[in-house]
């Protein structure tokens, strides 16, 4: 992890990916995230992918280089605890990241009760308060009906919680540009951020709501076109396919040359009187006609031979990949590449781990740390940030309220 | 646009979506952006969507509430105004955000020679500086493969540029982090995020490369099904389509409740000697028994009578919808959506149009502002960054080195 946040700690009551991968990104820049959990695990601790041994490789995931600390939610001296710590005081401390619901005991007028410039953050589904996930909020917006096959009229679901991940990152930077200002003008306040929100807005910064509000009608589902430009995946001779896109003016030529395809192309352009060189736009309405000639000479090409004639041009393409092909064949993506470690996680299994996405130059990216063990740090988060003596964890835990490591593994 | 960010200022050389969105997202948080594009618009000047009159929506879009300033960047001189402009002196400038080459005129150590204390935000395709967008970083780590119906092999491309927005909300809080250090000591730095990286990291950490690593095999294909749990899609008697999860216990035991199938469902758990209520993971399994249960009941109802059937129990779903009818028919989402204003852009159309998606409670939104006509704020740019007179200006616009919005036009 980077040191870029060190002075700051962030205490995260949350689930699933949204506010876990909030506090991962802040915890890759630095910052000491703290986080809570029902003893036993919170409501993603069996998420699966899991291990053979059944531990779940999505919970270590996100949660890497946190501390744990496991509280009996369920018992009003767990609850306190958490409002306790999501308010410690100090300059860094104050920083409640969560998804718990905006009217619970973790309400941010609750916790301004203790701490007058408190920050939180708050992932939540849909704007209301009301149940959602990315799979809903997804269906609920109309991504999964221009997704797929032109020929297949089925939604297709993206596999990847896009929503999730982008509203997780909009948290981080809504977090940072609170801190920010509380620094300048000495206010908390309290930030919310709904899978919906981000959802809908997205696809107004993309142009779609306009689109569809100025056209009225739905753009068709267009398969693995590229909308609006060149692209589409096609097929080599070895039976690979390949994604080939020209959105520039040099992308086209250079894919012009690759393919050597420039004279098929021009006597298209003469026989319907436009020119692709400089309008992506019209490359994408005359794809009937380019489209057959790419295939043509893409079908005669093998693999290696189409993507060295590809690579000479700078031209932009990829390979279809599945992802284990992707990390074993591809040594640029995991294997060579300095984002990742291969580190020993809680769940026993040893594998290669990401660090933060973007890579500051000059700055020590610092060692990729695990996720905690459950309750790993529940005596040290008592003692460094509530001040609690021996005796008093002693009796935390003798009354159930806290659970330890310890305690978790005997379970 | 909130005011947190009011005191920096954001040069931004970037096109197509993740480093403009990321502009946005800074914009929108109340920075002052400066885009500086090529006289006549960038490579994403006519990208689509674009409205009857040929303007772009997507253009527009991606950069609402930016100040822009046109330059003849093949001239030495054009490129020297944005070399000046990225390093202009004072506290709140020196941050230059954008997509070019590592290398070329605006290589980090250019403008350090400037600018000692200069931040540069870099959104690349690839690490190593290779061209990529995000269909073919997505193809090259295997999430095409995962995606769409597993009764038909080929790949399906996600229609939502999902790695592109995630790079640009990463560069927008890694710029944050950057210049929070810049202020504790003074010294800049250059941040790159590639969408390579933040892709395959991603993946990583949702546990996706240690599920291959540890268990050998790709994941199969699952079509609608949501991985791990209970979700799909469904039909409904009058033919409308649901998208219906469970995760976790709450959501689970509301479904079985508002459906009135805990009986069909606790007679496979006898069946099968399985538990479902606590553990997401065996309802995956045994998907195969619950989903026709299910699917009888939903075939069997309308969408309104499941709808309130789901909503009175606090289930989670969403009807499948277009992006049409979710403007047009969930007010939530657009037409009450305190984020959404109708203002007219640039391209003439008037529509809704997002602010911020995260709402900063108590903290005033302030007006949603249009995108820019290309070079409308030459002049001012010139002389309120750059100091220049109005002569210099005049001079710069005889040589062809700028132009302004007025100029733009007639072309």
């Amino acid at each position: 992890m980077y040191s870029h946040l060190s002075n700051l700690r962030i205490v995260e009551g949350g689930s699933f990916i949204a506010a876990p991968i909030c506090g991962l990104y802040l915890s890759q820049l630095g910052a000491k995230v703290i986080r809570f959990d029902q003893i036993g695990g919170g409501p993603d601790f069996g998420r699966w992918p899991k291990n053979e041994r059944g531990h779940s490789l999505y919970w270590e995931g996100l949660n890497k280089g946190k501390k744990s600390i496991a509280l009996d939610l369920r018992k009003p001296e767990g609850r306190e605890l958490a409002v306790r710590l999501a308010t410690a005081p100090g300059r860094g401390n104050g920083i409640f990241l969560t998804n718990y619901p905006v009217n619970g005991f973790l309400s941010h007028d609750n916790l301004v009760r203790r701490r007058p410039d408190q920050i939180t953050v708050r992932v939540m589904g849909w704007a209301d308060g009301g149940t959602a996930l990315d799979y809903t909020i997804n269906a609920a917006v109309g991504v999964p009906q221009m997704t797929g096959q032109p020929d297949d009229p089925r939604p297709v679901n993206h596999v990847l919680p896009a929503w999730d991940l982008l509203t997780g990152s909009l948290a981080a930077l809504s977090l940072l540009a609170a801190e920010r200002r509380r620094t300048e003008t000495g206010a908390g306040e309290e930030v919310r951020v709904p899978l919906s929100d981000v959802a809908i807005s997205t696809l107004g910064n993309l142009g779609q709501i306009a689109e569809v509000v100025t056209g009225g009608a739905d753009r068709p589902r267009v398969g693995n076109d590229l909308f609006g430009a060149f692209g589409r995946d096609f097929e080599t001779a070895d039976g690979k396919r390949v994604m080939l896109v020209a959105i520039t003016s040099r992308q086209w030529s250079g894919l012009l040359t690759a393919l050597g395809i420039a004279n098929d192309i021009a006597a298209i352009e003469a026989d319907r009187s436009v020119s692709f060189a400089n309008d992506e736009g019209i490359r994408y309405e005359h794809r009937d006609a380019i489209n057959p000639i790419v295939e043509r000479v893409v079908s005669g090409l093998s693999l290696v031979e189409l993507g060295s004639a590809l690579d000479n041009e700078g031209a932009c393409w990829a390979p279809y990949r599945t992802l284990r092909q992707a990390v074993s064949e591809d040594p640029a993506l995991v294997a060579d590449n300095p984002l990742f470690s291969e580190i020993v996680h809680p769940s026993g299994s040893r594998y290669p781990t990401p660090g933060y996405a973007a890579t500051i130059i000059g700055a020590a990216r610092g060692d990729v740390e695990p996720a905690p063990s459950l309750g790993a740090h529940t005596e040290e988060v008592l003692t460094d940030v509530l001040g609690c003596s021996a005796r008093e964890i002693a009796f935390l835990h003798d009354r159930g309220i806290v659970a330890s490591a310890h305690t978790e593994r005997g379970r």
